[in-house]
């Protein structure tokens, strides 16, 4: 572990780390928000980010460790794909490097790589336990990629995540374009393999005794919101499942960091609840 | 004027605007955040960034939308020099484009467009006046040399500013690698003409009957504190000035949007304050 930056920030710590990946295969970055010392460990809180983003994005943009700070909450920022020379590539913002889509690849060139389910499942929860004093209890948001990375983590890991909330998450990826593009390249045109990575259809087999409270917000301005986003379906989704969702419309927002400033406190004094 | 970009946030606009600058001889862009509509116009907060930077940098990093809207300020981001292929350039980070400083420059290459002073003392406050609904009072706050440009427009335009406010900001420039470098390449050797631009000269001259409410925090781990900054050099001539300075020290804080996130709440109390 290679601490590549830090700052203090609202009395706590911003730290940026390098390390090797076992699940990924290659060196990763992350961001941590330490909030300021108490006798207590923090939860801690993972953000997990949209296409084209890195660690950094919510990090410098979101606004959130005024709030994480004075709640206690640890922030934990993981990059958006595996990255480096040796990791397979393509054309376009949506699909490799920055768009790993938080799933497990099955298919040549990016099954050697692209495993960031298990990276964020297995290997770095266990990188922060071991390095820093946080405690078992944790929540997940994330943003666009990231919402759907946050959603299908908790639908997937019962009893892992307090909470769950997301910003303008891709809901249903197996039906829309974003989603078509990168399931087909990372799972193969096989259809039935794609569900496991569909938060609409993982809803479908949901067990109800083990929801947890589930945030969305979503800006009606928002240029993706009809085509790639469509939250009704999730709405629909959880609506039959018994699933516990709150799904907010937010009039004039949009896809970007400034929708997700607005609202990020909401977000995490709704995970502090939860995370008592 | 070209709106470039807009966004809803926290319930405000953030706006990017594109206009001729007939001070600098060039497009220039700014941003500006509007905060909710009221029935009285919101009086302006103008934010200076420091080197390297663009409008865009405050207007993404330092979280400052949130408390303007709940103040009813408006902030007016400008950039950090002349910018485009005609205007003049130098190597390294610390002079010519991204590095203002704030001043008329006298000397070739820089004369012709190098006209930051005027820019923002007359020709901006005219463009935000004509195109906004926002009222006359106005007060300035920056970071770096964006401190130092909000020192010196506040220093020598008396009555023009309510308060004004600095992070970290380069306070005698006449005396320090940054302050030298820039004003031997603008204004030229003769050290005479630099002191109109130098908040420590210029608090020698000031006439304590038209002294405003002055607040500047700095970071302890600052890396630029002990040779660039040395804010004690303002704390000792604010205080043969009788200029009401508070200098407030920042354990811990260094130079980043960090620092600033950390503290703009603050700041912005502080100006609204003033700003009644």
């Amino acid at each position: 572990m290679e601490l590549l930056d830090e700052h203090r920030c609202f009395s706590g710590q911003q730290q940026r780390w390098r390390h090797h990946s076992q699940a990924l295969n290659c060196a990763m970055t992350f961001s941590i928000f330490l909030p300021p010392e108490t006798d207590a460990p923090p939860p801690v809180l993972y953000w997990l980010s949209g296409l084209t983003c890195t660690d950094e994005n919510f990090t410098t943009k979101a606004g959130a460790q005024r709030v994480a700070a004075e709640l206690g909450i640890a922030l934990v920022m993981p990059d958006t794909s595996p990255r480096g020379d040796e990791v397979a590539d393509a054309e376009g913002y949506d699909l490799g490097k920055g768009a790993g889509f938080y799933l497990n690849a099955t298919v040549a060139p990016w099954a050697s790589h692209y495993r960031m389910y298990d990276y964020l499942r297995d290997e770095l929860p266990k990188v922060i336990a071991e390095n820093f004093k946080v405690a078992d209890r944790c929540a997940i948001s994330g943003h666009s990629m990231g919402g759907h990375g946050a959603l299908i983590m908790a639908l997937k890991n019962p009893g892992r995540f307090r909470s769950v909330s997301a910003f303008a998450p891709i809901v249903n990826p197996s039906a829309v374009p974003w989603g078509k593009k990168a399931f087909t390249a990372y799972l193969g045109e096989d259809e039935s393999q794609w569900h496991q990575w569909d938060s609409c259809a993982l809803l479908e087999k949901a067990d109800p005794a083990h929801a947890i409270p589930t945030l969305v917000d979503q800006g009606d301005s928002d240029p993706f919101f009809g085509e790639q986003l469509q939250p009704e379906r999730l709405d629909d989704a959880a609506r039959k499942a018994g699933w516990p969702l709150t799904l907010r419309m937010q009039p004039g927002y949009d896809h970007s960091y400034y929708f997700i400033a607005s609202f990020i406190e909401e977000h995490l004094r709704f995970h502090a609840q939860h995370l008592r």
